[in-house]
């Protein structure tokens, strides 16, 4: 069962690789209306409160973990935080934030987008201009990190704008929470998105929203049951118990994954070894010929999206399938007018598995016959 | 980590006690977009598919798997089948019913209530005179083992009546998919909505519909993204993948548990298993003078629900507690109108378990000194 054929390493955005203790953690069945199971619902969630700077009864935001992946938390922050007659404007500059855009025509919600090109962040004057143009708009959704390219967008500066403007900010941060730092007592988003399978190094299953207190006990909004956090919030403070049935291992996985955060010494220790895998891949790949997509600077240590070779040997399906073989799953690229393909730096990947997954690529690379590995053509200006 | 007493026996509606080997197909991970799992993706929805009767590439239904617990299939079932000008009669006698109807509520989609009491099946001829009376009604939603009470609701005599009356019935079968036999070549419904953690013995995180394919390639009804099964499917038909991040994890504890399921000789040879774990429990409470609710005929062998005793002694924590130290959780009533208590059938429980689970509720009952145990008042006639 332990194949390496069968079982690769997962250099991929999440699902990842995740520790032996983390997955033995699912071993057990919980009855999820058990005390045991209410305690670990609850330790789970303060720890997650916790790790974006809202600890003990009295923070101003809660946990809510919510069924499902990151897309259904995604949707659940804007289903439940989104009036009737607000407006969000959505930052875009790739397929998460287009996603969220997609999610509140579903729910009947206007919105607007503020386009950048996918190696672009947005520029904090022109969210500015946007927001003092159109003073309907209640609301400001941005991706924190943009798993399309892997840029990370300028979060600190874009939650000034919105609070200068006076208008709710809600955060996707699904491939950024854990690692990267963020404050919501500085920050002070209405409500941020994440997931147990990203840089918490949980298995997929699992989502959340931390919110406002005050947003959880105001009016429903919702157009959908399930994904009304508000309504989950009152059956956590009623019982302890989620409302519908939670997937009881997937939620010990990630009690066990934040103890393992703990010993690694939280968030900073977490994105240290983040930075470090993130360094050894873009020096090696450089080193092999191949360009990076973003500059350095817009990069996040989380997943670095690679220009295609354009030599005519590289076809990406062979170079996958011989990567996998090695015991390496990459991921395709997802950039719309350029051909790239992606590998993640996080989950239980160190710098010794990095720099293998540097010689491998240079292995296959040459096994391929793949000798132009310049930029590909790239059009900067087109989002669809 | 597995004290008896940290981990008891789930008597209850799941989750539930699953098998050693079940929980160990959870101990690797699985890139999403991966070969492997693309394969496990198929081979678990053809086989829940075929669980249904529909198997092959042209059958008229098809499974279409779906992230979180079963309220999501549920409402995704209500959200990506009732078109905004339709209007679904909802065949309520329990929470589960009220709660498809407050789904549609939220959906803004129009229904109405068909109303029995708690240990009461809704009468075909009901069902007809209301289907008659407003030619509007499109949908019927039908929940086929109420799991608040256990009763078994007369599917194919409400299918029969559905068809007859020239309208789509949509099933709530979360409770008894896998060991009720559901024949949708039979049953003709239009979806049927199941769960990966009841009978059919996996962990939760996962739920299915099972819907006409007709429907899913037809226009878009759902007013959320994540809960559309017309857009998940599509998703499966164009690269075998699932759109949004799947519990890997969980899925291939489904596919280990299907294998189960056959050793056990399918659907007919779960049945057996779970009649006799009902009978014996049954059989034992009575013997300890314990009622249930449900009249013998109107009991589905999923979850008994058992009248409190009227004894001053009885408490129902004090009862679980004791029960719990003894290695086995139930299940808290459900009932409007009565105190009560469930215990359920399913799962990886067999006969000399249940009879061990009977020793010690009589036990325990000796023990709370608990003489008086008649059959306590009920309202018959109350739904809230």
């Amino acid at each position: 069962m332990n194949d390496e054929n069968d079982f690769p390493l997962l250099l991929t955005p999440g699902p990842l690789t995740t520790s032996a203790r983390v997955k033995e953690a699912m071993l057990n069945d919980w009855g999820s209306r058990d005390g045991a199971f209410i305690e670990m619902t609850a330790r789970v969630s303060a720890g997650l409160a916790g790790l974006a700077g809202m600890e003990g009864a009295d923070a101003s935001h809660v946990c809510v973990p919510l069924q499902g992946s990151g897309n259904f938390a995604v949707e659940a922050m804007l289903q439940s935080v989104l009036p009737a007659d607000g407006k969000a404007l959505i930052a875009i500059n790739g397929a998460y934030g287009r996603r969220m855009g997609e999610i509140c025509g579903r729910m009947g919600r206007a919105w607007i987008p503020l386009e950048t090109p996918e190696d672009t962040p947005p520029a904090p004057v022109e969210l500015e201009r946007a927001l003092r143009a159109d003073p309907t708009i209640s609301h400001v959704a941005v991706v924190h990190c943009e798993t399309t390219s892997g840029i990370l967008n300028p979060l600190a500066e874009i939650a000034q704008t919105v609070k200068a403007q006076g208008r709710s900010l809600l955060v996707d941060a699904m491939s950024s929470f854990g690692a990267l730092p963020l404050d919501l007592t500085q920050i002070q988003a209405q409500a941020v998105a994440g997931s147990a399978n990203k840089c918490l190094e949980g298995v997929p299953g699992l989502a959340f929203v931390i919110a406002q207190r005050a947003t959880l006990e105001g009016p429903a909004h919702s157009t959908s049951l399930s994904l009304d956090l508000a309504d989950q919030w009152r059956g956590f403070q009623a019982t302890g118990q989620w409302r519908f049935t939670p997937p009881t291992q997937v939620l010990a996985a990630l009690d066990q994954a934040l103890i393992e955060l703990e010993e690694e010494g939280g968030i900073a220790g977490r994105l240290a070894r983040y930075r470090e895998n993130c360094r050894i891949l873009m020096e090696g790949l450089s080193g092999l010929g191949l360009d990076c997509f973003l500059d350095a600077q817009l990069q996040a240590p989380i997943i670095v999206t690679f220009h295609a070779p354009v030599d005519a040997n590289y076809q990406f399906d062979i170079f996958y399938e011989k990567l996998r073989a090695r015991g390496y799953a990459i991921y395709p690229g997802k950039l719309t007018h350029a051909p790239s393909f992606r590998i993640g730096c996080i989950g239980r990947i160190d710098a010794r598995i990095m720099r293998d997954v540097v010689e491998a690529i240079g292995d296959v690379l040459a096994e391929m016959e793949v000798r132009q590995r310049g930029r590909a053509n790239y059009v900067p200006g087109g989002i669809d």
